[in-house]
């Protein structure tokens, strides 16, 4: 259950009267989604996701929404924000800041195959490309300056074994820096959960707020790191035709260069030690009335040992 | 045929990778359609069109785009430009301005019924209120400045009968302006062709091209002396339910004030002088070199003294 503030018909359908996009039609919550509160909202003219931010700061949210409108206006296919008739995206429900994006069609993919990953890179490339016009600034909001905060409240929860290996890989990251890579506003946060697929392609990325600006080969790494498992169940090792096959896409839209190549072994694991930190995190420090469900921090925990571990490979395209 | 600047698919290939929508999948000319040169292009992400412009002035171009981008952006159905890398939607393609537009599913209907008015209506009046937050500045480029240049210009054409119809019209016109009735960007050219159906829904508004700041009420009056004539090929006169219907829907969305209600009867005549005045400047004077199928300016003299009779019925919501 993910409604944390309960939006009515009637009361949605006054607060639709600021909006151009017709008369409410249905109105159902969405289970899923963790961080804030999500209706599906179906008008006359078309289906649409209602969302009222719990959680994120609110000077945040701007960055977000016009984010994702930039990408839409470039053809990605992205939730497009619906601006109210005062122009703004932002709005204001039931005490909330709210506001009302378009619903994608397609279903995410559990099992991703090469088609599906050589689908996602060339995407990838392209919103990274359509995302270097964007003129917002976040800093990625769980990049390396969050890392040292979070590692520095999970560590006494951790074993020795544990603690261990996150302050070799702390100290391991903080070596090995790359201000130079190209970067720009990146999703940072798409797993295989947030893209919908129809009809074999690429029908939606959703879930813009982990966004910030970081390196593109990073967003990359996040990437590779949940749809290039051999099995995301039960092995971790990474497996080499996907990852040539979203590479090779990515490449094909977007060149990588030398230097990101070269980055790339620290990337894949700076992308495990990020989720594995806020897993962590959400597991020994939840917020208070958090509903938050707990995902296992050992799924990231072995994720980075076996790409932190001496000669592990993290396959690239010749 | 309306093909006056051919595109070749290497060409258009090798454009697109200046977007973010894709790579080039199809592309096939567009018949209709009389100002531009007009193309369908699939991609690997979406349905688009690609447009040349040939004759609108260059200078006009961003009102037209940046309205459509600020209508799609409001939940408009209406052809959402496309940016480019540059983040601009006006690009060069063949020594031609040139845009790409997303394309809308569904068909104009020849007939439309009360419903379909209905429609009509609510989507007209959703369209200005969006409209209302536009910032660029077009004034109607077929508006009373340009009637009395047009009619100086076909007025020899004319025969007695007809040129009489013209100045006593135009002076009636000229007595009668409003300028402090509601107004924005409108449409100002929403013909049957010009809307597209899906499920007895309005899918789409297309051509944006004769837009510009104009009353809200001449807008509706061109609906209104096209999509509700008792037919259009023979009987001229008003059908007032769909009128009704029409009106009532907008009045529902956009309610219509008093001096709208007084402009009512003039603004039908207006819309259909600003028609016949086209109509016969086409005719009359056709540009150099111009492919266009001239409509017969017949329709709209009939109709504007069917308006322009005593005792016209000009039908408005109780």
């Amino acid at each position: 259950m993910s409604v944390f503030t309960p939006v009515s018909e009637s009361q949605l359908a006054a607060w639709l009267k600021n909006y151009s996009v017709g008369a409410l039609a249905a109105l159902e919550p969405i289970a899923a989604g963790i961080e804030n509160t999500n209706y599906f909202v179906t008008t006359s003219q078309g289906r649409y996701v209602l969302t009222l931010f719990e959680r994120l700061p609110a000077a945040e949210l701007p960055f977000y929404l016009e984010l994702m409108a930039h990408l839409a206006r470039h053809g990605i296919p992205c939730p497009a924000p619906m601006a109210d008739l005062a122009d703004c995206y932002l709005s204001s429900l039931n005490g909330k800041p709210a506001a009302l994006v378009t619903r994608l069609q397609g279903k995410s993919i559990e099992h991703p195959g090469t088609a599906e990953c050589s689908e996602l890179g060339a995407l990838l490339a392209r919103m990274h490309l359509a995302g270097r016009s964007y003129a917002g600034y976040l800093e990625n909001p769980r990049g390396a300056k969050w890392w040292r905060l979070a590692a520095r409240e999970v560590r006494p929860f951790l074993d020795a074994e544990r603690a261990g290996l996150l302050e070799e890989e702390m100290r391991f990251q903080s070596q090995h820096r790359f201000p130079d890579l190209p970067r720009g506003a990146v999703h940072a946060d798409l797993f295989r959960d947030n893209a919908l697929f129809e009809g074999g392609r690429i029908s939606g990325v959703i879930d813009f707020y982990f966004a910030g600006v970081e390196c593109f080969v990073f967003d990359v790494a996040v990437c590779v790191n949940d749809w290039c498992l051999r099995d995301p169940a039960s092995d971790r090792r990474l497996e080499e035709p996907r990852i040539l096959a979203l590479l090779g896409a990515y490449h094909a839209v977007r060149p990588l260069t030398g230097p990101e190549r070269d980055a790339w072994p620290v990337m894949l694991r700076a992308a495990a030690l990020r989720f594995w930190l806020s897993r962590l995190f959400d597991k020994h420090l939840p917020r208070p009335g958090e509903l938050v469900r707990v995902h296992d921090p050992e799924h990231f925990r072995e994720l980075l040992a076996l790409r932190a571990a001496p000669g592990a490979p993290a396959p690239w395209i010749a």
